[in-house]
């Protein structure tokens, strides 16, 4: 049905507001698009009239067009005899895992270039490694999509600090010979209380993208969480399997349900457990330091003429981006259509209070997802550890019980103790996010097992120092939370007073 | 009536004790007047004898000498022919926009002169974006004066990290399809519970000044509320309004209570909606960043003869030049009165407590901004949303209902949360100061046009991941206020222990 | 009755065991005294011999050795013909106000030595200008002496803090047009709620010492309480004063009861209105930036033989050394004795709970200073401030009224919003040490004069601005004291994590 | 009965994994005990089929491997005459007190190589002024294996910080003319309520090792807790005792129980008066900077092959490794076991909340010690001095009397101020370690000696200043403890904020 085109008719449509591009041979009308692409408009203008197919395949899935945008926009499938070399956009220069660049450290005094030489992965101790690893081999663009947060990203942070918000309560002369971390969660076994949430865009990270977190889920014994918004297909995702091998899945309710029910019926079909529907982003968050970033390197689209009216497009521009692919009128209405099209397990994430909570648990869902969306969404909103203690109480009093609906907190999981934290307060178990995704982009799918080992032993330790030989034996006894739900700010210093002071020094400065 | 004067006549008044100026014309006798300009002493007295106009003209509106002081200091009208070159006082250079300067950076670093170039608006993604850019363009001296604060700026600060100590409590599967952020405070409808508070002398940041706020409030949808202590005059001000925008107006009251009636005749003759009377400042706060940067420019009045009497006489000057024409007796016995001169609505700016919020309410007055005149006067006084609850609950008791008795916030507003946050807790909108002037600084009106729009952008985004989609929605149940009153001083480092303690490094490091 | 000795004689007591110093024309062995200087050992042993008049009198008061010492020291008067040059120690090198020195600043960036321009006394905005003058115009010995406190320096440096702890509550809408400082304790009137407190070796500092402290004083309008260990004699002192000024003073008692007898009749004769004795030092506090600075000067004791040993004798000889002119075993039970000798108002110095403010009153004490020395003595100790609200407190319900038991505090005071936090809390008054010291050190008793027309000033614009007229309405109501007894130690930061996170860059960064 | 080898035999067990090494001509086995050397493995087998006694000998004990390794690994007494240079590993350089160094410091400025000269130990002022000097002199992997706590090694800093979060209240005018800091504990009298407790390998610190150590305790008046895991046999140890120097020992209870037995009866012989059973390491901690530190200069394991194997191998390597010579089972049911081979009093070391104490208690054992094992095991587990409080209050409600069952603390003890207050919150004593192997490290015994000696003396002057004569005389009314079981983390600072304030600057720098 679809029409077939010459490269040369396309060409015609080269400019910002008449813009088409070539895709895997079908010609593509963006113009529209272009504005509230997530990567920026820049990328897709530039393409305008061309073939972009080497530059887009790194990082998008095949199948991205069909599952996220209207059918009209589809112009026709090329010739490919017409596609000469003078209509192909270069794809972007390769990976370079290892290569010469500046020291983005912050310490002052090293801005000078060197050559990064990556240390072996057996140097890796601890997440923070491989995230100070990947910040140096990663292009500064996906660094800059995945290390930012939302506005001034002081929920991005807080995610981690609120961990140390909690102290541990060890017991002693317990018999912890034998120390088993295994648990289970919505009907899947687990190495320990710990899966692999969904992400976005992983071929960002490194070429072997989501295949490669499937494939070190299965080596390192937990679940992983298939993105909606992949880089490789769904298809692609579920061969990369390995036999038995269990998988969740998260889902962006799409405005146009059908989209969503055949997705979902795909993933049902390929036997995955559960169905996580991300409920905390209405809307994309504002995150600033991927937008500058993105400007800096891009440009700005409105150097020229009214730079006020850009300004008002610009504002607005987000909002509908986001309404073309993920459904912000999603309510408690539409809870019981979800349930109707599969028999998965149903659960929200992003919840974050224990009012949202209860309402799932009434609602027949199955659990949810204490989340702010790795800080990426509102910030100054709680970590989703500090909400955890609120959920629990409202659901005891509203007579959940943990069988029947299970809660799971992730953001700023970076040590076993924070998996220990989150179990002792209620917790079926934590999804990490970040941490697999700079542990693919250092090291690929073997990072991400030692870093699941790491996790391991540093859990094992933890549950052997605190007395607790096993998951169920975590109680809420072992920790301590005086200081969870205090966001502490201090006042600013007074520098007239600083500035006078003079420090101690101790002797071997003499 | 006046006297006619020549030149010569008045050149002969040219000594710190003995200092006539001339202005537009006519003789002024400065000499008492010069102590207690808040510009400080030396810019009249080094144009004692001479005519300043030029000088005078780029800040000061044309009729700041009739509005504020007494008549008798008026000496006569100066014979135009007699004002040869010799005694004209040159104007300052030009304000320059982008200009080669020293940076200010905090960094240790980077203490190199370095030609700026200022962002293109575009680049402007928060309104601490127009603040940073602001600080590079403006005079030094305009940018001491509009960055400072009272004594140790503790408050100055405070005013903004408030806002970190309340937390959001966002609610899921809303729908927020639709967010409207519209809504209406004292018969004024606006696009965002925004507007913009009085601030003296924006032609310190600007050309345009007060005419270029008026215009960019006109084209954003927002009300600007007028300052008495302007750079353009009332009638420039009114003139530049669009048709049918409408207008706040900020009173300062004058000891010849028959000065402001005029003053506020007019703005209600204008059709001003609202009177703020500034309550908050019977003295000019101690502003030290300003302070130091007049004396490093301007030199110190007291080099010569005895250095303890200088002392004294500066200690004392403040207030007195304040007097001058702002009245420090006003007290709550004197509220009839201006409800008598006018029908506008009369609220006071700068309440600080529940009861004073209350004995507004029984005064029969409209409502209140809670504000410490931006952390300008009382130096670790609470920030005006920290004040909030307080006053929300003291009017509760008290009986007061939100339509009769309004209250807003102002001060560290920088972010959409922030007005959210505001909203929140019962404010029926808040007042924005510097970022105007920042903004205004960097682009012009278009400048600040923007600015409102990243606002509106934020605060959009705001409601829609709080799950409120109108203003109304927004209730103290999406906010938590655990640590808003803690005010948390951190007990000094032990530098001893510091000193000896090794941070540990990430891999990357190796 | 005393032996005539010849220089000759002296000269053989010469070694650190025998140890004779001669001392305007008299004889002392020091043998004993030297391993207790405050000033250090060496300074005395190196002077064994010798005639040290010359470098003793610039910092001592010539009646030292008879107010602290034991008679029989005294080996007799020298001839002064026998005291040729070879047998005098030179005097210091003459204080130089301005000179060429190492920047001690805590900046990393600028440790070359530059030539420090003094600003002129009208550039000193507030008290910390004048500390900041002080430390490059004082010796780094007197600078040491002066700015260091006990231990860890925590409560040197909380003492400051701690008025950050509490918040401001202004009222508006008060008549402050006229303000009224003025007010009176112990009978004393005073231009403000203030007195110089007493401390020790004013001459380190300036050559005026405490006689220009005296003469400040009377310019001033503000008492001064005479220390017991000044550079000047008591008499210098009092006949420094301008007619009718009156005084207060201080006492540490003497082990030996009848010199401290004799000290007191003197004190009472010379009309001083209240005597303030000491009770926090029964032992000096260790002060190790000054111990350091001593040891990298004067070296170390203890370079030869058995170290061992040597620390055994520094770690008692503090002890020691003070028993030699402070009492350690004063207490309660003497109390009587005190009241005894005199009909001065008599008070303690250096209260830190409220069970000793009240013991204090029901002994028929007429006040205390609520203090822990300047920081000097007890490290991690309550600063004044904080303890005034539990000793006013634990009066009251004691029924003691302000008329008959008069409550001070000091440490830490630098602005005059300072004095009104202790004002509000019940203090009739507050002390300031420092501060005069630096003042005094960058410009003598001018500089003295203009730091209290300073705190004047910013007192009255605390009272203007708070709506407190006079110091009678200053109440608890206007401050805020919520985290006042809070001593908040952050958690150690988590380096891996922070070195990890990239910080966001405003736009003029681009 | 053990064969006799040639050393051509052993040198054909060279390789990692068959790994025979000869210590003191004897050949053992070492390839299973590699993998879990908590030095490392590399020091192992880079020895594989040579003699390593001379590298062996400086830091270990001579019957390490009897006490710790199962009797199967010794495979032979290796004749003597067979063992020629070229089977000899070198021993390390020797131990440089003095050396040519990188300086370590934080500081960013001085990372040049620089002379390192050592102060004298008179300069040494307080226990940090050791550590400052231990840095620069040890070997920096000892440094590393000393200074390091476990993970973020934010409990290791914590423990020193909660000492701050107690404040001093001392009480005035009370006799302290005489301060008796004698105190006596579980038997044992001390010169003030201290004792030096278990450190591992003291020998990394200093040749004298813990025979150094026993020294100084003699001479100081303080018992010393025998370590288990030390660098000197046992008997070298007794031996090194002064006529009727009483001792405690510390205990790492044996999988083979009959090894603990014929210790603990060795002991006991020895006349040790109390034995604490460490029950806080079932598993030794994972103490990242020392295991950065041997990963650098050892190189990794795992550089070839499946580094994912690797990898595993490694994470179960630590708890397998403990397990051979610390019991992980054992519990409650093993006390009575404890109590049935010793007449010692028997404690247990590592309690960290009131339920466990109240368990000991109950069990009959004397008394505990409130320890995290110096920051070395648990991160974000509570100082043992936060804990007293919760355990005091427990055994009180259990009916225990101090006199049955003494409590301690260790951990983080730098101040005569830090003993006062355990000592004010019920302690009996309190143990320091790393103080003591800094100063051995530093200056030998003297150094230890000088330490405990600057202790008294801040212990004195703290008890003559708080009005407590003697140690019983320490109350809790003496201190306060409103914040000590707060965990502050800071909300993450908005740096954009920051970036465009600019810091208030006092007149000096003008």
């Amino acid at each position: 049905m679809a029409a077939m085109l010459t490269m040369g008719e396309v060409a015609k449509h080269n400019t910002k507001e008449d813009c088409w591009v070539v895709l895997y041979g079908k010609a593509y009308d963006l113009s529209k698009f272009a504005k509230v692409h997530p990567g920026g408009a820049k990328l897709i203008t530039n393409a305008a009239g061309m073939d972009a197919t080497a530059a887009f395949d790194p990082i998008h899935p095949k199948d991205i067009m069909e599952k996220l945008l209207k059918p009209d926009i589809m112009k026709g499938v090329v010739d490919p005899a017409t596609i000469t070399e003078q209509y192909v956009v270069k794809a972007p220069a390769a990976h370079k895992p290892v290569q010469k660049k500046k020291s983005k450290s912050s310490s002052e005094d090293d801005e000078v270039i060197e050559e990064f030489k990556k240390p072996p992965l057996a140097a890796m101790l601890n997440t923070f490694d491989f995230e100070s690893v990947a910040r140096e081999v990663m292009e500064p663009q996906a660094w800059g999509y995945y290390s930012s947060g939302g506005d001034d990203e002081i929920t991005l942070r807080d995610n981690h600090l609120a961990f140390q918000r909690i102290t541990m309560r060890p017991r002693i002369l317990v018999n912890v010979k034998d120390i088993d971390l295994r648990t289970s969660f919505l009907g899947a076994p687990a190495s320990l209380p710990l899966y692999f949430t969904a992400t976005a865009l992983a071929k960002l990270a490194h070429k072997d993208g989501e295949v490669g977190i499937v494939r070190a889920a299965a080596k390192a014994g937990v679940t992983y969480m298939l993105p909606t918004l992949s880089s490789y297909t769904l298809d692609e995702m579920l061969e990369a399997r390995a036999p038995g091998q269990l998988m969740f899945a998260q889902l962006y309710v799409n405005p146009e349900r059908s989209r969503s029910e055949i997705y979902v019926k795909k993933l049902e079909a390929a036997g995955v457990k559960a169905l996580f529907v991300t409920v905390d982003a209405p809307q994309l968050g504002r995150r600033e330091k991927d937008m500058r970033s993105k400007f800096t390197q891009q440009g700005s689209d409105v150097q020229d003429g009214d730079e006020d009216e850009g300004a008002v497009d610009r504002s607005q521009g987000a909002a509908r981006a986001i309404s073309s692919y993920i459904d912000a009128g999603l309510c408690w209405d539409d809870v019981p259509w979800l349930q109707s099209i599969t028999k998965m397990k149903v659960l929200l994430k992003g919840v974050q209070c224990g009012e949202d909570a209860v309402l799932a648990y009434k609602a027949g869902l199955k659990g949810c997802v204490l989340s702010n969306h790795g800080g990426r969404q509102l910030d100054t909103s709680r970590p989703g550890i500090e909400i955890l203690p609120e959920v629990m109480e409202a659901l005891r009093e509203a007579g959940a019980k943990m069988a029947d609906f299970e809660v799971f907190v992730d953001g700023g999981i970076r040590r076993g103790a924070d998996i220990f934290k989150a179990v002792a307060l209620g917790a079926s178990g934590v999804g990490v996010g970040r941490p697999v995704l700079y542990a693919l982009a250092s090291y690929g799918d073997k990072g991400i097992v030692r870093m699941v080992h790491m996790l391991q032993d540093e859990l094992q330790m933890v549950m052997r120092l605190s007395g607790t030989p096993t998951i169920a034996s975590i109680t809420d006894k072992h920790v301590l939370t005086t200081n969870l739900a205090d966001h502490i700010v201090c006042l600013p210093t007074d520098n007239l007073s600083n500035r006078t002071y003079e420090s101690l020094q101790p002797a071997a400065r003499l």
